[in-house]
C-alpha cells in the first residue's frame, strides 16, 4: 500500500517501521513516598543529564531547543506539583503526568499560537522523564528504522542514531517545522502529511522521501522500483559532489552565481566558502527567539558571517517575524498570519525594535560585504521609510563617532505587487525573490498547508512569469536578481528559473552540490 | 480629537455618545428564592418577546440570527444550572450571569473558531436576560446617538431606532461583520477599528463614516468642516437618485452595465429589477449555516431570485465557504484559512456536498437567465474537474428525467494565478473579478485585518495592471469580463475600473445609485 505526502527531506529508507504513537512503557511503582520522591528526582536528573550530553554534540540550533528543555526540567514550579502529589501518596509516574497533563492544558487553551506550539515541547518533557522512570530499555527505534507516526518529538530526533540509515514518516507533521530544517542538514530522508488511516502499518516499509510517499507491506516490483529510484538518486548525489567545488556553469556555458541561504551564524562553519559565492539569505529569525535582542548580540552574530565570507556578498534580510514565526512580545496574533502584520510590516510599526537590528547592521558593514534587505515589501513607500530608518540611525552613528558603514538596500520580491509592478522600485539596490512566499501569494495557498499543497508549484506558468518579468526588468535597469527561495535548491525547478532569465540563485548549504549538477544540464 | 479607523457604512451622524461598554444596570433582588425563580423566568420571557417582535420586522438575514438567539433562550440545558443556583440561594442576576459565564468560557475555549465565534451570541443573550431583569430603563441609546464601544451586539443593533439619525462608532469591530452588512444596508453610518483609546470620549461627537473617523469634543472648526462633509454627501446621493431609474452611461456615452450582488434571496424583494441589469454575483453560503442544506431547500431558494429577475442574468456562484466563512461540518479549521481549503477547493474535496448543490442549478436554471461561477479558482484544472461534475448530474438528472438545463459555466477571478495567466480559461463561459480577494492576494494582506488595511487598496498599480490585462484578454477571446467586489460600487474606484477596460459592475443593492451616478462623471 502506497500512502502519498509531502516530502521534506529527500532521500530514499527501507527498514522496520518503529510506531512514534505507542505510549511510554509501563512503570512499576515504589513501595513508600519517599521511595517515589527519590524515583521521580532521579528520572528528572537522568532525563536532564541525557539532554546535556545532546547538547554537546548538537548545533546552535537544536542546542537551543534542548537548553529550553532542560531549564523547564530544572523548573521547580513544573515539579511541585508532582512531588506534592508524591507526599500525597500517589506513585511516582502518575504525580508526572498529571501534573504535566495540567501545565499542557493550560498552553493548550491558550490564546496565543506561540504558548500553544510549546504545549508539544512539555510533551516531550513529560514522556523524556516518564521514559526515565520506566528504564525506557523498549523504547529505542532500532537502527535504520523508519519512525512513523503522527508527529516527532525535536530530543527523539536527536536521540535517535541515524548512522545505519531510516527515516521520518509523519501522519501530520509540515516540512517547515524544526524536526524537518534538522533532517535536511543532516540527510535523514523525511516525509509530512501521511494523513491518519484507519489501520496501523507495521513490518517493513519503503520511505520515498524524494518525491513523498512511503510503501508498507511492499511487493516485490515496488521493492524493485523503489530500490531503483535509491540508486540512481545516490548516483545524483554523487555524481553532484564533483560539482560541489567548481563554479557552477550551464550546458551552453553560461555562469550561474550560487550562494547560500543560512539561519544560524554556526550554520557557516560546515559551509567551505570556496564551494559558493556568499549567502544570499541570512536570515536573522534566530535572533528573535525567548527575547528581544540586544545591539551588541546582533553586532557579533552579522560580524562572526561577515568575516567567514571575505570578500564574498553576505546578504542579511531584516527580521521576518510575524507569519509563521511569532516572536513573543513582538508578533501579534492573526487569523490570517501568512496575510498579516509581519516582515517589514511589523518592522515598520515597531521602530525601536527596528533600529536596534539597523544600528547592529551598519556596525557590522565594516567586517565584510554586506548588503541589506528587507522582507514582505508591497509598496515602494514601506521601502522608502525603511531606507529613511538607515539614514537616520547612520546619522546617529556619525555624531556619536561609531565606526560604521551604509550596506546597499535591495528588497525581498514575494508579495506579488512587486512583481507585478516592478517599475516603483528602480531606486533599490537589488531584488531578491522569495519563490516561496511569492508561490504561495500568487496561487493563494498557504506554503505550510497540505490540503492546497497541490497548488503550491513555483513551476506554475504564472509563478514563472512574475520571476521573469522581475528578471527582465532588473536586466533592463541594471538591478541585481536573485532567487533565495527552496526553488532555487530544487533540481525539477532549476531549469525553468534559468529560462526565466535568473543567473543568481541561493540555496541551503546540503543542496549546493545537487544545484550546480542541475545547472550544469540546462542549456540556456 | 480625530480618531481614524475603517468606514463600514458610509454616511455621517452628529450626536451625543453612547456608551456601548457600560455594564448592565444593577438588578434589586427579591426576598425569597422562589421570587428570584419567578424573575429570571419573567426576564428570559420578556427578552424571548422582544427578540420575537424584533424577528418579524427583521430581514432573512437578521432573523436567522434573532431566531439562534431565541432557541438558545428557550433552551433548558442553558438556564438549568442558574435555576439551580437560585434554588441554593443566589438572587437571579447573580445566578443567571454566573451560568452563561461558565457557558460563554466553555465556548471561548474551543478549539474551533467557529465556536469561539457563537461566545458573542452567548454574551449578547447573557446581557438581554439582565437588562430585562434590571428593567433596562436606562439602557437604551437616546435618539439620534453614535453607539461607541468595543464591538455591538446584533440585537442592540436591531432594537435601536434609527430613524432619527445616529451611527456606530467601534474600537474593534470588522467591515465584514453581520452588523456591518445590516448597517450598509439600511445606511447606517459605521466606522469599525478606531482602537482603544485611555481616556473614555464622552459628550457629543461627529462620526464620518464616509471617510472613517470619529471626531470628539470637536471644535467649532471641526463642526464647520464636518457639515459641509455632510450636505456634500447628502448632496451626492441625492443627485444619485436620480441616476437610478436610468441605464449607467459614461460622459463619453460609453454604456456600462450595473448588476447587483445578493446575499440572501429575500434581498431581491427590496429592489426593482428595472433599476439593475440583473444579479452579479448571488451568494450561496446564507444556505450552509447551522447545517447542510438539501436539494429542495437550494433550488427553491435559487428559483426565487430568477423568477424575479426575468429575462436578466442571475450569476450564482458555488458555495464559497471557507476563509472567513466557515461552516461546520464542511470547513476545516487553519492556521491561514484565506489561503486554504475554501471555494472549489472545498468543493472539490467534498464532492458528495457539491453534488447536492449543482443539481438544484441543473434544476433551477429551467426558470430564468442563469449562469454559475467558481470561487477560488487557480488553475485550469480545478475548473475542468468542477465543469465535468455538471456534465455528470446532468446525465443523471436525462436518465432519471428530471427537467433541467446547463448553464454557462464562469470562474471568479480573485486567485492572482488566473489574472497573471489567463490564456489556460480561454474555454470558460465568463469572468467575473472579484476584487476584495483579488486585491488581499495581491498586496498579501488580509481584508478583514485592520493593522494592514492601508496596503488593501484596488487602486494598487499592480491590482489595476491585473485587471486591465483580463478585461483584454477577455476582449481579445470574446470572453464576457464582468467585476463583484466592492471596488465596483465605490465612486473613488469606478473611474479606475472603467479605464482598465470593464464595461461591467456588479455592486450592493444599497450603492446602485451611487454608481451610476459615478458612471456618468467617467470620460472613457
Amino acid at each position: 500500500m502506497r500512502i502519498e505526502g509531502i516530502p521534506a527531506s529527500a532521500g530514499y529508507a527501507e527498514g522496520p517501521l518503529f510506531d512514534l504513537d505507542q505510549p511510554p512503557a509501563l512503570y512499576r511503582g515504589k513501595a513508600s513516598a519517599a521511595e517515589e520522591n527519590v524515583a521521580l528526582k532521579a528520572a528528572i536528573g537522568k532525563a536532564v543529564s541525557r539532554l546535556t550530553l545532546l547538547t554537546e554534540t548538537a548545533d546552535a540550533d537544536a542546542a537551543g531547543i534542548l537548553e529550553f528543555h532542560i531549564a523547564m526540567l530544572e523548573d521547580d514550579a513544573l515539579s511541585g506539583p508532582a512531588f506534592a502529589a508524591i507526599d500525597s501518596g500517589q506513585p511516582a509516574d502518575m504525580a508526572w503526568r498529571q501534573a504535566l497533563d495540567a501545565e499542557i492544558a493550560g498552553y493548550e487553551a491558550s490564546d496565543q499560537d506561540y504558548f500553544r506550539a510549546r504545549a508539544a515541547d512539555l510533551r516531550d518533557i513529560r514522556d523524556q522523564v516518564l521514559r526515565a522512570l520506566s528504564e525506557d530499555s523498549d523504547m529505542a527505534a532500532p537502527p535504520g528504522a523508519i519512525l512513523y507516526g503522527t508527529d516527532i518529538a525535536p530530543t527523539r530526533f536527536l536521540e535517535t542514531d541515524w548512522s545505519r540509515g531510516g527515516g521520518i514518516a509523519l501522519k501530520a507533521g509540515s516540512s517547515a517545522s524544526h524536526v524537518a530544517m534538522l533532517a535536511r542538514s543532516r540527510g535523514v530522508p523525511m516525509v509530512v502529511g501521511l494523513g491518519t488511516s484507519a489501520d496501523k502499518p507495521a513490518g517493513n516499509a519503503l520511505l520515498d522521501a524524494e518525491h513523498g510517499a512511503i510503501v508498507v507491506s511492499p511487493s516485490p516490483a515496488e521493492i524493485e522500483a523503489f530500490r531503483q529510484s535509491s540508486s540512481s538518486f545516490a548516483a545524483r548525489q554523487g555524481k553532484a559532489l564533483i560539482f560541489l567545488t567548481q563554479p557552477a556553469v550551464t550546458k551552453a556555458g553560461t555562469p550561474v552565481r550560487v550562494q547560500v541561504n543560512i539561519a544560524y551564524p554556526s550554520d557557516v562553519d560546515g559551509i567551505d566558502i570556496d564551494t559558493c559565492d556568499g549567502v544570499g539569505l541570512m536570515r536573522t529569525e534566530f535572533l528573535f527567539g525567548r527575547m528581544l535582542p540586544d545591539e551588541e548580540t546582533q553586532y557579533q552574530a552579522y560580524r562572526k558571517v561577515l568575516e567567514w565570507a571575505g570578500e564574498k556578498p553576505v546578504t542579511i534580510r531584516t527580521v521576518d517575524a510575524g507569519g509563521d514565526k511569532p516572536v513573543p512580545g513582538f508578533t501579534v496574533e492573526e487569523t490570517n498570519p501568512f496575510l498579516g502584520l509581519r516582515g517589514i510590516r511589523l518592522s515598520l510599526a515597531r521602530r525601536e525594535i527596528f533600529r536596534v537590528q539597523i544600528r547592529a547592521l551598519l556596525r557590522a558593514a565594516i567586517h565584510g560585504n554586506l548588503k541589506v534587505m528587507f522582507p514582505m515589501v508591497a509598496t515602494s513607500d514601506e521601502y522608502s521609510q525603511a531606507a529613511a530608518l538607515f539614514a537616520e540611525e547612520q546619522a546617529a552613528l556619525a555624531t556619536r563617532g561609531v565606526t560604521h558603514k551604509l550596506p546597499p538596500l535591495g528588497i525581498m520580491v514575494e508579495v506579488p505587487s512587486v512583481a507585478i509592478a516592478p517599475e516603483a522600485f528602480a531606486d533599490v539596490a537589488f531584488f531578491s525573490i522569495g519563490s516561496n512566499d511569492l508561490t504561495q501569494y500568487v496561487m493563494a495557498a498557504a506554503r505550510d498547508n497540505a490540503a492546497v499543497g497541490y497548488l503550491n508549484s513555483v513551476r506554475h506558468p504564472a509563478v514563472v512569469r512574475l520571476i521573469a518579468s522581475v528578471a527582465a526588468f532588473g536586466l533592463e535597469k541594471g538591478i541585481p536578481v536573485s532567487l533565495c527561495g527552496d526553488a532555487g535548491g530544487d533540481p525539477a525547478a532549476i531549469p525553468a528559473l534559468l529560462e526565466a532569465g535568473l543567473r543568481d540563485l541561493s540555496v541551503a548549504p546540503a543542496q549546493l552540490a545537487m544545484a550546480k549538477a542541475a545547472i550544469a544540464d540546462v542549456s540556456v
